[in-house]
């Protein structure tokens, strides 16, 4: 008898993770998308995007349901709580990078007819680039549950945060430069803070990892670059 | 026996709807002195609100730990479940209110020192206080467990979306019409951007208040009126 419930346990908690790893699948999918979208200013493949948000959301309502019914139901202690608990936090960080995704590719295509040179759109490309690299590591870390590989997305997303406030400071440049690239540029601004944010959220994923095998909160403060909210870019002619 | 596992699950539930009380006051004052901060441009004033944010943040994960701790050792089903789970949510939907209170915060110490007309200002204060009054109500009608109050939240976050959109055309314009407004306004578009989001925070509560009391979720989708991620605006002299 307790063999038997032992071993349904155990089915639940591998369904949660198959359905955790197809989320991180889509959401990985999702941002690689968005941004080849942006780059190619290709408003179907941003469409596409878009429409596939719906099935991240259902998975995620479907883990926190069935994690919410085990807990209930197996009235698990100490790791086994742990690996339920987490398994609920990282659907709702996968599902908040899905809906962060699908804004970029809202906002490709509001630009995906302006012709402003690549360059402009160079910055938050690589951003981007770094940004789904910590993804697909977080994502791994979490099924291997290796700790080590989690602290390391932890402390690059600082690398990640500098680049946003940098790009953030360029297009504001760009801006004054030729009021036409205002409404472009304006786009470009919450797209990036949109892949920022993404990198927040796998900084999230990596500190649950830590906690779900340790049993520890994360102690230190995450190191933290992104100065956007107090950056201004002087005019100029101005002081 | 039983009564006094009752009486003590009653506890643990009047623990957490009373942790969510002070956090849904906190938040609210966060909001309201973020809003004021920007008005005044007072720094000191936005300070406050960013260092207020670390309660919030240890309230949440409190409310988040009793509450599956209540539900591993309590089994509860149907309607007691889904209070605790209510519980998990709420509290995450106001910790993220937190967040972008203090986001706003910190952009009104970047544009203290900005000297723009006031009425840049005016639509987003206005905006602010259209999602306070949605916050009172719904964190009301969450304590009080009142669905027509909740439904009511849910429908009026669409006016706030429509609100959103206007600003976001205007501030484009201010930008484009005098460069020296590009660092200010941009400040302002995320400023309006995280109040905004805070509107959409409120109406997650009401569906949850609409789940814990009748045990569905709503079924319609949510008018949507946030057209700002599609939205350009002509550049003067241009097509």
């Amino acid at each position: 008898m307790t063999d038997h419930i032992v071993s349904s346990y155990d089915v639940e908690l591998d369904t949660l993770r198959s359905k955790i790893a197809e989320m991180g699948g889509i959401a990985e999918k999702m941002l690689g998308d968005a941004t080849m979208a942006l780059v190619r200013r290709d408003a179907a493949l941003a469409q596409a995007v878009i429409a596939v948000d719906e099935r991240l959301d259902a998975l995620q309502h479907d883990v926190e349901e069935r994690a919410v019914l085990t807990i209930a139901k197996r009235q698990p202690m100490a790791v086994d709580l742990r690996e339920i608990v987490s398994a609920i936090r990282v659907a709702g960080d996968i599902e908040r990078v899905g809906d962060l995704a699908k804004n970029t590719a809202k906002r490709v295509v509001a630009i995906s007819n302006e012709m402003q040179p690549q360059k402009i759109v160079g910055g938050v490309q690589h951003m981007s680039d770094l940004v789904q690299a910590q993804l697909k590591d977080v994502l791994d870390a979490y099924a291997q549950k290796d700790t080590a590989r989690a602290l390391d997305v932890w402390q690059r997303d600082d690398r990640i945060d500098a680049l946003y406030t940098s790009i953030f400071r360029e297009l504001l440049t760009y801006m004054m430069e030729d009021p036409r690239n205002i409404s472009f540029c304006t786009h470009l601004l919450f797209l990036a803070k949109n892949i920022e944010r993404i990198g927040d959220h796998t900084t999230n994923v990596a500190e649950t990892i830590h906690y779900l095998v340790t049993g520890k909160p994360l102690a230190a403060e995450r190191p933290k670059s992104d100065e956007s909210s107090f950056t201004t870019v002087p005019v100029a002619g101005q002081q």
